[in-house]
């Protein structure tokens, strides 16, 4: 029992490392508090910043939990949770991927088998092979509650940087295109939710949010 | 339809200010890697930070999930991965009280209760009574599911704490019987959590982390 659980333990406290990876989302609220204004050195301007892995995340699981009555398809819930909290994780190794830089995405496959091969192999054989196996069927895309998940991944950015008045499509100089073809996607997941997020895609071409 | 997707929706982006409610805990790493260069304007020691409640809550559900064969009791982990992930949303318009201030906790109820109807109510009614049912049962701890969600609460910071030499026992000079009071709860949610956990507290005793 007691090696076992060392294994799970390690693996739970190398997870930590996901609230230092930093995405190019921008959180919504500006302003922090509790224990920040030390943390930051008393600006709290310089908490306008990016969203981490850990926090995205969070969010994805909560956007599950209410969102699933719109998947296109039946789900297990809870293997959508259990996807939706991992598929990050090879990031740790592999760092984050911008969406749109196509030159990054050519190695990254072999960065996150790697990265793969060594974070998952660090939990006992049995939940190596099940997280594994759902991180991995988040890649692929090819069953209900990943393609629910992956519908997730994209619409939680799109619906961020669109609250936020598209201020990271403005830093990279994303245009309409871009988003259109990268989040039709979420039409695979529900129908319902991409129907929604093309009505924020016209709005945010209206405000000059995207290059045209 | 719509209406009740404005309405999740509505709650999804109100989450949002999870990321910016910051707790006693620090994270373990150190170092910010991605954006972070540039949103801690150059400087990856302002990164020495402590934990925010959408990571606090992200942690949970993955400590969940890794550790669910050592509860004491059969659980419902669906249950319980949508009780850990809401757990905290309270603390939008409650704040955090530290869990060893007593004074705080005096008017902690109160604020709570006027949290949960603000932010749960901004859910469609079904899922309202859901989600603060659940809350609720959180707070009493009195079902199996509750019982070992309650205890990862109390399991995660003492780890990290402890992972991380004690920095926040020693910045409120927290003593060891507060800290075994309050944790031995860890074995209503399971007896071999705690017996592991009773392990670093004898540990982080004899390596001075606490006031004896």
């Amino acid at each position: 029992m007691n090696e076992r659980l060392i294994s799970q333990l390690r693996f739970l406290l190398e997870a930590d490392k996901m609230k230092s990876l930093y995405r190019q989302t921008y959180i919504i609220a500006d302003e922090a508090r509790g224990a920040s204004m030390r943390d930051f050195e008393g600006d709290a301007s310089l908490h306008r910043r990016r969203e981490n892995d850990a926090e995205h995340s969070f969010h994805l699981a909560l956007f599950a939990m209410i969102l699933a009555e719109h998947s296109n398809e039946d789900i297990d819930l809870l293997r959508v949770l259990k996807m939706v909290t991992i598929h990050d994780i090879v990031e740790i190794d592999a760092g984050d991927t911008y969406c749109y830089d196509t030159e990054g995405y050519k190695t990254k496959a072999d960065r996150e088998n790697a990265a793969a091969d060594r974070l998952f192999g660090l939990l006992p054989d049995d939940q190596r092979d099940e997280y594994r196996g759902l991180w991995e069927e988040f890649e692929r895309s090819d069953t209900a509650e990943s393609r629910f998940a992956n519908a997730l991944d994209r619409m939680q950015p799109m619906l961020l940087n669109y609250t936020k008045g598209g201020v990271s499509w403005k830093e990279h100089g994303t245009s309409a295109d871009m988003v259109r073809e990268r989040n039709s996607h979420i039409a695979d997941g529900s129908e319902e939710l991409w129907e929604y997020m093309e009505k924020c895609l016209e709005d945010a071409i209206g405000k000059g949010y995207l290059k045209v």
